[in-house]
């Protein structure tokens, strides 16, 4: 809860990276106007990012009548990272370079009835196999594993606390890949995965308060406060989807009534079409996905049923969005995750709608509500994020930093884990 | 949005002055480990609070087998702060020492058609002048008045920029209040001004994020997160009482239906009380005060309606509490203001048992709800303490912090206001 020096150290880093990555080559004149920091504190960070080799100098540019700028770029081959989405039905694993370009990624299936906690963790090192192969088997380039896991996480002991789907429960999920893997693991959720994802490269970036409203089977809204992630006193913030909506309505599995999730979660968005025409042909029954998409496709050809379904979802997500506009009154709003990418802009249009009717006039029109513009998988974009993030967390603990591959082969062929034992974040070594 | 190291360090300084605030005499050490600041920087910090005045070296303590610890203390007579309490019946005023004991209060009535601005702003001049007088008179010693008004507020410009009670629509409430006083001035609203009390002096003081729930005749959560006030990007973050908890539910003066406001505030619960029994003798019409105190005592001694409402007000808010329970994960809730006040333990205890009904389970573990333990006018104490942390912020943007008193006259005789700029911040002088 206490922010030191040292935190925002850290975040200051974790901004003049992802805005080297942004924008490079960059100068540290561009830098300190980008970030609003001080020139010596940008030459400072800029100065480590250099020693870790996750940056290079990339010559200089002319400043009117001033001195030549120098110019710092992403180091691409400065390593590698690896993001890791576990969803319900299968594993997917994407490697990065520094620019956090995807250099490979690999899909392992979750069948029905094998996902004991020992059978996922194989899928994952399968697919992180499968990518280090892919990408030349560098292992010693890998800076870190980020691994996204549905549910309730405990990232501190790396452990999947709860995960509805499966009837997990408190799952040991990194030991359980540190059988497998001899990378610094690090464990969150799709939804800070995809928040970190719109905060480091997407709508989020450089802007105000941000709240990313993930809109899949599940529903939560990822929170971007003070230019950071909001994770509450034990990282669970953002279970929006069990607001209460609607007093005393829908039963919601957590054994709730009324929960926003009911609404428009993917299962609610298939019982709103149920209950107006449960012959409908727009229905599959027990597919989420084909049923989203014909509806997607239902509407965008004027049928009327598919009409209603999406502005009913609008309405109830434009009355509970408008619910974080008032408390939150952040800047941008981001409909993420694949309900909202496959129902798109005509849902995008409803919402803003039906926002415009619910919130305040202050902080509505303060507020811009988006669709994520990440092109790629945003929870292993961000998952990918967690692993940079932990990878540069250590500098500037010590004196000096040293180049991330010594440091990390001191850290882990010495005592395993415990160097970078850090209160918020778990790391791991071959065991 | 951007936090820098003198943000962190401005909130260091505040931290550590409330510690000694709330603990006087402490030493460096007892303080180090009260905020987890590092020893040599709360050293620092205490010397530039030395430097500043505010607080004063008061001898030494014994530790076991070491050097004797040095002492300090809050300088009572360090400067005076004062809080106004702008409300839609009266102005209160309270005038502090800066260990924030209250040396002075006074009242204005603001009477029916008596609340054009200009005409508010001189019940506050007159409110201000009593308390000084009271207090003898130094009008030197007054560090900075902080004044809360009810509505939205751009605290930047001193405006108030909506108070639907009297329909105030942009008023530049700072500037009509310069024309009267002759003290650094700094505006804001009454959800605020609980939130930084609690922050400061309450039960948000020493926790991680905190909630605080202000239950009036309007409602708001007041949000403490990351050990700050989160105020979103134009001031308004907190309008909690506008998310819908019952869609298509009561109407509310916003234009909304359903709000939590048309439940839970002091007229949604004499509606409750109406519709259950509308001959009550519970009710009196257009008296919320009379009618909530009649609830109150209506519950203690067993009466089934006023039971019943309370009851039901209990319901409404536990689902709505959750909310914010799943949404922030805070680790502790604060019930505030007058309503709450009135109810009291026989509502907080329904309340607990409602939000263990909704919430889920790993948040709800976390957090604890309670009453607001401040035993005087939070909004008066939090005005003031906007007006020390006006007073604390110039420190440490230049090279060496001069003692207050030398450095307010220094700048308010020169150039009037501008010296104290501040992107956050509206200061005044005499104009």
């Amino acid at each position: 809860m206490k922010r030191t020096s040292r935190d925002i150290r850290t975040a200051n880093r974790y901004e003049v990276l992802s805005r080297i990555i942004a924008g490079s080559p960059a100068s540290r004149q561009e830098l300190a106007a980008a970030t609003g920091l001080s020139l010596a504190t940008v030459a400072t960070l800029v100065g480590e990012l250099l020693e870790l080799g996750v940056i290079t100098e990339v010559g200089f540019e002319d400043s009117a009548g001033g001195r030549p700028r120098g110019l710092v770029a992403v180091d691409p081959s400065g390593g590698a990272l690896i993001g890791v989405d576990i969803a319900e039905t299968y594993v997917h694993a994407e490697l990065f370079d520094l620019a956090l370009n995807v250099l490979a990624h690999a899909d392992e299936d979750v069948r029905p009835g094998a996902s004991r906690p020992e059978e996922v963790a194989g899928r994952v090192a399968a697919a992180v196999g499968s990518v280090v192969a892919q990408a030349g088997g560098e292992a010693a380039r890998v800076l870190g594993v980020g691994v996204s896991v549905p549910g309730q996480v405990d990232r501190d002991t790396g452990v999947a606390a709860y995960a509805a789907n499966w009837n997990w429960h408190d799952v040991p999920l990194l030991d359980l890949l540190a059988e497998h893997l001899a990378y610094p693991l690090y464990l969150d959720n799709p939804l800070r995965a995809c928040t970190v994802a719109e905060l480091w490269f997407g709508a989020a970036r450089g802007r105000g308060d941000a709240v990313v409203v993930n809109l899949g089977t599940g529903v939560g809204a990822g929170l971007a406060l003070g230019g950071g992630l909001h994770r509450g006193v034990t990282n669970s913030a953002g279970e929006w989807g069990h607001t209460t909506l609607v007093l005393d309505g829908r039963l919601c599995h957590c054994g709730d009534h009324g929960c926003v999730e009911t609404y428009v979660g993917a299962p609610g968005i298939m019982q709103t079409l149920r209950e107006l025409s449960p012959e409908s042909p727009l229905l599959h029954p027990g597919d989420q996905t084909a049923t989203i998409d014909a509806l997607a496709h239902g509407a965008a050809a004027g049928d009327p049923i598919a009409l209603k379904v999406l502005g009913d979802t609008a309405r109830y997500l434009g009355a509970a969005i408008s619910g974080l506009v008032n408390l939150l009154n952040p800047e941008v709003v981001v409909l993420s995750s694949w309900v909202a990418a496959r129902l798109g802009e005509p849902l995008l249009e409803e919402v803003r709608r039906a926002v415009a009717r619910h919130a305040l006039r202050r902080p509505l029109a303060a507020t811009e509500i988006v669709l994520s513009p990440i092109p790629t998988d945003p929870v292993s974009l961000g998952a990918a994020t967690f692993a940079l993030e932990g990878a540069l967390r250590p500098v500037g603990r010590r004196g000096t930093p040293s180049p991330l591959p010594s440091r990390l082969h001191r850290s882990w062929s010495s005592s395993g884990a415990g160097r970078y034992g850090d209160r918020t974040d778990r790391h791991r070594g071959p065991s």
